[in-house]
């Protein structure tokens, strides 16, 4: 192939982080090569990255992909002001054959090939972090500098995992085998044997409004490695994202000798609900999706066709039963109830905390004590306005501000949420959190507390015992669906019976985090996102169930 | 633990086969640790396999499992007898919680002792080959050196592939990982992270008439060494090689220290459909089914509660475009055809021929020689009745023999099919295929073709060209499905575009076979089983697609 990213250029600059990634995967220890620390891009990254999205704001987003029949955008920053991009808006029935056009040569490309180019495609994304930031910052609603991490490095990291599978997952079967039968005294039965991956079809990525590139890259990069075009349809609030995404990796696979149009943007109109419309469409045969269960649950039912991943809502518990570190717990959660505003899908918000109270390292501690002292960290960690902004980033669109006003009525306030004036854009809505009190043996206040409510608000749910506090854990997965889980406690018997509770409800388990991790924060190549099997999502990020059903092996066999 | 079936025991005599098999799925080279000689079982085992058969007949099936309300049976001998055996009828309402009970310490025994005691089940079976033979000849028809190969050893390999590609995915995890996240200058974050696989929960083995065996242990196996608890719902007239196993299964789960109901049986009254029952049970998480795409189609749409894997029905293609070895085409081909009266779901059934002949080493051959020889090459092939009833077995159902005599009337009969007398069952409908002759390009023929004929009829069909045949094969597939294609032809360029329709259309190729390997034939630890990728099957035997959604992964972590 006469072109500038041959696969020997592609194998000298990434094979070595593919064998890394897999070898993180395999062992779990901590590894990524997408830097967090906003300097590690360069002296001039933090301005080119503002210029770049600034020259985007009020332009037309070309993409040069087949079947566009307008132009649609529309998106508002949560941080107060119109972004004024518009996008391609597809003819479906012009732009999914034209992306089926290019899967055979991506087929016959094969696995390493595949995973060279999207790791050149993440690398381009890389370089360009600092312009993502601002992307996912004006989209999401995220501060400035978890949109840099998690939206960039974190989703970085997210995408090369799933490649990392996708790879792993293809080459477990050999492209070539001899197989020789012994028969007694006569010849042996020879066969020449080849297998090939091939791809199902188009993929889907339907992204969401709050991590548009941390929960669209596993499944965009997961497809796209497995032989797959992807169509990358936006959230309506976070398209430009995904679109610089689609741009980057178009150019990619064109210079390494591929159709473009192996990875297309849908932009939506206002209303139009696109993604119902392509879901159904037979072309689309694998589906990743992240959003309300309601969406998720009609995708699983009305695309047979297709192979849908979820990832819908779910209620997160933290199990409070004792703790050799209170100030620890303490700070540790206030942080994971503050950040981001609460608007992630692995953030607590069910305390569980018995009516009895506590024993701590500082003294036994009342159910109220607790809850007052939760209080008190929460309002400490966010008593300055800059800082709580920088933690907080803004609410990401008004039905979560909905919630969080509605919130006050559902029982007794133990910290009520406070308007925060952003330091830099006085039109965002910032808001601290509220935790509200709820007696969990009162079945009426089930209906508060066993529904999520994305967004700033936690219940300090009061609970008779530990026990009665794993039952209702025990049926809040069951039943609603749970991303985290996290526990306190000094007692063997008392983590021993949460571990089963989270191995027969399959949930994953955060025991007494004091520190600098939470609960809501999972790393790449090491902590899997989700377990796939309780009612809030049905995939993992990443692991071989995540990438083995996005392609087929093809077997030939002929004498030898 | 106190168990004669220790995890120590158990790994020395079966460990090294583990590893073999694992060795044998990554390079596909021919591997298997069954024997296919009957004399190899030792020399009193023909006899006591007989003896251990006869003494089953008339007799009740004590299994000692739970939840037992009654008991039922009447499977007849395809051969000509009642069996006289009565099974354990279940109150699922019993069984099924019962199941669950065990399922904890199942879990904590992990991958490697879960592997190991599927492994002893397996070798206990193979060690009854002869007993499972007539077991599998008396409910399928198989005549018994098939019944004893398929329903023994190549099944039993099937199983220990799943008991391996199950082991292979859960280890890929660590049971444990230290995690050390660097700080700069602060102590690094430090994790430890335990990883455990966790079942889905009680899976059910839809079994199937004609490879009671064959067809049930992947699903059986796979199930199994990933923790889940089995319930096997055999075919009403195929329950007794199924019944068989379960009792190995219990035993050995039971001398292992662990719940025997960890499998049962679910027999089922005459015109019950207990499998339709169960389907929708909230306990049963994974369904494995061979069987009719109508029932295929309904489980997939109505158990959305469980993972579906299923094999339906297919239309397989033989593409006759030309040869270099006529006469080994003919006695191939003539042999895929005859063998157990194409009762396989993998046996050819339309045969696509130019309208202008074919180019052979015996010279230029036309449409109407090649139907004729290939009738000559079947009837010379089956011409002795006693080697005929050893090849086609017996018709296992009237269904079957319907269909059969229906065929003659589809259009001009090349070969008439004609009743043989089995030498030793007088009462065994045997009965030689039909080939029929249809024209491809009358659009009025599609009725036949395009239609599973499940059984020994297949069609000549027609074409005006080698490129008619290949868009009728890809018509085929994308719309039937197809377990199995093959072709035969010297023309590297078609080769070539089979292959293409193959990749694009998803479905296993054998090119130009003229030896003693038949395209209704794969081997365990090389050649996979359908494809997933048609309408014929949603999963592929074996591979990791197949296992990696029967347990998932829930990892727990904590401050190191």
């Amino acid at each position: 192939m006469t072109t500038a990213l041959s696969h020997e250029v592609l194998t000298e600059r990434h094979r070595p982080h593919l064998d890394q990634a897999l070898e993180a995967v395999r062992t779990r220890a901590y590894w990524s090569p997408h830097p967090e620390h906003p300097k590690a891009y360069g002296d001039t990254a933090p301005a080119d990255g503002l210029a770049a999205f600034e020259a985007l704001r009020g332009s037309r987003f070309e993409l040069d992909q087949p079947g566009t029949d307008g132009w649609t955008g529309g998106e508002v920053s949560p941080y107060g002001f119109e972004l004024g991009v518009e996008y391609p808006h597809p003819d479906v029935d012009v732009l999914l054959p034209a992306m089926r056009a290019g899967m055979g040569a991506w087929r016959e490309a094969g696995p390493e090939l595949r995973a060279l180019v999207c790791l050149e495609v993440l690398a381009r994304i890389s370089a360009r972090t600092h312009e993502f930031a601002h992307a996912v910052m004006h989209t999401s609603g995220q501060a400035f500098m978890m949109a840099l991490q998690a939206g960039g490095p974190h989703a970085q990291d997210r995408g090369m995992e799933a490649v990392a599978y996708a790879y792993a997952e293809q080459v477990r079967t050999p492209l070539v085998a001899g197989w020789s039968k012994p028969q007694g005294k006569r010849d042996p039965l020879e066969l020449r044997k080849t297998f090939t991956a091939v791809p199902r079809g188009v993929a889907m990525v339907v992204g969401c409004n709050t991590f548009p590139t941390w929960n669209g890259y596993p499944g965009l990069f997961a497809s796209l490695a497995t032989g797959n075009p992807v169509l990358v349809k936006p959230h309506p609030r976070a398209v430009l994202p995904l679109a610089l995404t689609v741009r980057v990796a178009r150019e990619v696979l064109a210079e390494a000798g591929f159709d473009p149009n192996l990875v297309c943007l849908a932009a939506e109109a206002p209303g139009e609900g696109l993604a119902k419309t392509l879901a159904v469409r037979p072309e689309i045969r694998i589906i990743d999706y992240t959003g309300s269960t309601a969406f998720g649950d009609w995708l699983e039912a009305n695309a047979p066709q297709a192979q849908v991943y979820t990832e819908k809502a779910g209620v997160n518990t933290i199990v409070l039963d004792s703790t050799a570190d209170y100030a620890g717990l303490l700070s540790n959660l206030a942080f994971s109830l503050s950040l981001y505003s609460g608007q992630m899908c692995t953030t607590p918000q069910n305390l569980l905390i018995p009516r009895a109270g506590i024993d701590t390292d500082a003294g036994h501690k009342s159910y109220d004590e607790v809850v007052a002292d939760l209080a008190g960290a929460v309002d400490k960690l966010l008593g300055d306005d800059a800082r709580a902004a920088a933690l907080l980033g803004a609410i990401v669109n008004p039905g979560v501000k909905e919630r969080l006003d509605a919130a006050a009525d559902l029982g007794e306030v133990a910290l009520a949420s406070r308007e925060v004036t952003h330091p830099e854009f006085p039109g965002a809505v910032v808001r601290t959190p509220v935790i509200v009190k709820l007696d969990g043996m009162k079945p009426g206040a089930e209906a508060a507390y066993l529904e999520e409510c994305f967004g700033p608000v936690s219940f300090a749910v009061v609970m008779d015992s530990t026990a009665d506090a794993l039952d209702l854990l025990r049926r809040t997965i069951r039943e609603k669906g749970a991303m985290t889980v996290g526990a306190h406690t000094t007692s063997a018997e008392v983590e021993r019976l949460v571990e089963e509770v989270c191995y027969e409800e399959c949930a994953q388990l955060s025991l007494n985090l004091t520190g600098g991790v939470y609960v809501n924060q999972t790393a790449a190549f090491s902590d899997f996102h989700g377990s796939g099997g309780n009612p809030s999502a049905n995939a993992a990020l990443c692991d071989g169930a995540f990438v083995a059903n996005r392609f087929r092996t093809v077997e030939v066999r002929r004498p030898a």
